[in-house]
């Protein structure tokens, strides 16, 4: 016989025979019979085992194959239940008690240990339904952007040169050499557009060894990135993202209903997302809120404020912060023709928190050269990346996302660790 | 006037006027004009540029905007050229020589000087179309696995236990303390299995520090991960792989046309793939070919014989190479019921070169314990895998393919660098 799906039972007729598989979820005991709820990936039935052996032989959260027969009855918490005839034992339990009970309406354990005993954490439909909802952003910015043009790539995590970011970089033993894992794919992202690809993105592993350990910090997460040649400057980009994040919205909209009633999200709307740039945003931050900020940026609070702002004034959840000034950003990125100070970057602040950085990188070859000077790193190191600006690299820009971190705010979650299957910071490598 | 791909321009009427982006890709001078091939991600065509100044402004390989006049015309290579009226320079050449020439029919240089000017090989359309294909592959794989069911997972490469592999492992300095890069996420999508996930995938970095440089090796590559539980046993996962690789191979046939016959590219047939024990393997080795093996293995001369062993009796190109002996697969491997000094495991070998790895994995917690200390490791060091085999895990298997190195076969390349954008081995960390 063929597994029957949990999920599929309802389309079964009374009496139809089937074979399921799953974990042991609940046992209730009565006189002469006792109701079993098994649990696969699906979902959930209510079973009822009369044989006293097999009953004897059940504990919580083994896996089982069971053969039974269907039985309709409105009253069952699925609409159908089993009347078990056979149930083999595929996988023991062999432990003494649970880390905590997980067939409660909520876990009874910290963070930490939930993080220790993920995947017995995860046998709950609602933490695994986290990470159904990241794939379906994952699959969104995917389908969209190979609709678009945009061809997918795998760059190397493990880089000879520590060119982004000082300190907070993982150095590697390689063969003897010290080598770096990668803190982001920015050059090489570029390259790929200087080499003809024009337009591409990557979905991969990002690393940064920052001391401090946040809720809303990883120090290895996954990056979605963009790169797109042929721009006009970076409202090419804030277009396309704002573009994306619709599209993203409106696929979980669709395909994940099941995922997100369970966990109670209402998704945003989107229609047009504010621009407003990093002066303007700190000015309103202070007369509307007597909120002083940072020279050149905005600080959490900032970033809390502006979205209170903006969602009041313009009822969008999202606001591209734009025109950092230089010393705020990357050497790479563009200046402003009409204000050299200042850059074509933007932040996108999602309910009060970022979850994007992008904009148009320079292309010209000369001046990018003079910009890593005038950083005081050599040309030399970075050799590799600089080559590509030789050969007409296009003007281009693009951005980043951190995967977890949208999940985290779409959701609502408190901890970025939370949607992340095995986070890593500075107190966890394990499990 | 928005942009038009080169491969739109032939549903262009006469007289059409059009704004194209591309790189000037080969200049032919006559009398009162020139013909100047413009190249984009799309394609090419021919431009008919009169104007001096425009023509002494023009460098192979520098980007362009171009305006100008559709003329269609059959002589063409293209079937159309455009007249052009006005030329920008995008991106400028900022170089006295390119390293080589790209506009011939192949680039004369070395694989190693390809590589080094990556982003100027990849210029060329043949070259580009090997990582289109490489993205139909991950595509297939995905689409095929999520309509199976199964959930793509994204887990950690900073790992806090060297577990698989010996000395093979690049050691990463995590906040003084010593981490490993995961050499595949072989436990991590195990215990997703045991979460309650059943059915996952990863495509993801794997990282090996193997000390010699060959052709069919990468330092880092990307595998093709899934693990999948309440098999009965490795012939589910084989099964598995075979509807795989047939959903991969006509993806590619109906999607990425273009690219194949531009590499001249036969793509297997698969029907049925023929399962040989190891055993068995080695005896026709020996019969047909007089051709010793390696005990309880066969070496790369034998998985070339046996593939023309079975290419000539099945008409197949892959062939499963099944039953391997305990002392040749990682501890977690199954024994054979009826044979424990053999496993549930299997290669699959494709135009004669091992292409993937799988089988079905022990679940009894007791016994992969009794396994682990049996291999002389403490238990201790492995119970953050251990720990989620005590709660019911379900029989499983699964395998891992080498994206690149199918990539390679596929394609009947000859260096498996070919199919990589940056490779990374023992000699080459950049670019």
């Amino acid at each position: 016989m063929k597994r029957t799906l949990l999920s599929d039972l309802k389309s079964k007729k009374e009496k139809d025979q089937v074979l399921l598989n799953g974990w042991i979820h609940k046992i209730n005991n009565f006189k002469n019979f006792s109701f079993v709820t098994l649990r696969d990936r699906s979902g959930f039935v209510q079973m009822i085992v009369e044989d006293e052996e097999i009953l004897n032989s059940l504990k919580i959260e083994i896996s089982v194959e069971v053969t039974g027969e269907v039985v309709l009855n409105k009253k069952a918490p699925e609409g159908v239940e089993v009347h078990v005839d056979d149930l083999k034992i595929l996988g023991e339990g062999e432990y003494d008690l649970l880390p905590f009970a997980i067939n409660g309406r909520t876990i009874d354990a910290s963070l930490e240990k939930q993080l220790d005993y993920r995947t017995v954490t995860l046998r709950r439909k609602d933490k695994r339904s986290i990470f159904k909802i990241q794939q379906g952003i994952v699959e969104g910015f995917r389908e969209f952007l190979s609709k678009e043009g945009f061809s997918e790539i795998h760059t190397p995590k493990i880089i000879g040169s520590e060119t982004e970011g000082g300190s907070e970089v993982f150095t590697v033993d390689y063969f003897g050499q010290r080598a770096f894992l990668a803190q982001s794919p920015q050059f090489y992202k570029q390259m790929m557009v200087g080499s003809g690809m024009e337009r591409v993105f990557e979905i991969g592993a990002a690393y940064r060894a920052e001391l401090h350990s946040t809720w809303r910090h990883l120090n290895e997460y996954m990056s979605l990135d963009l790169e797109m040649g042929f721009i006009s400057d970076e409202h090419d980009i804030m277009d396309l993202e704002e573009k994306m994040m619709k599209h993203i919205i409106s696929q979980l909209e669709e395909k994940y209903k099941e995922e997100l009633d369970l966990l109670k999200v209402d998704l945003p709307k989107i229609d047009k997302i504010p621009r407003i740039p990093l002066d303007k945003a700190q000015e309103i931050l202070l007369e509307k809120y007597g909120k002083k900020s940072p020279e050149g940026n905005i600080d959490g609070e900032g970033e809390k404020l502006i979205y209170e702002y903006v969602k009041e004034k313009y009822g969008s959840e999202f606001v591209f912060l734009t025109d950092y000034p230089k010393s705020k950003r990357p050497l790479y990125t563009m200046p402003k023709k009409e204000d050299p100070e200042k850059t074509n970057s933007f932040d996108l602040i999602f309910r009060g928190l970022e979850i994007t950085t992008g904009g148009q990188r320079i292309h010209s070859y000369s001046f990018l050269k003079k910009r890593i000077i005038e950083e005081g790193i050599k040309p030399e190191n970075m050799d590799f990346y600089l080559e590509t600006f030789k050969y007409g690299m296009p003007p281009h820009g693009g951005l980043a996302i951190g995967l977890e971190r949208l999940t985290m705010m779409l959701l609502k979650l408190e901890n970025i660790r939370e949607a992340t299957l095995f986070p890593r910071d500075i107190n966890r490598i394990k499990p």
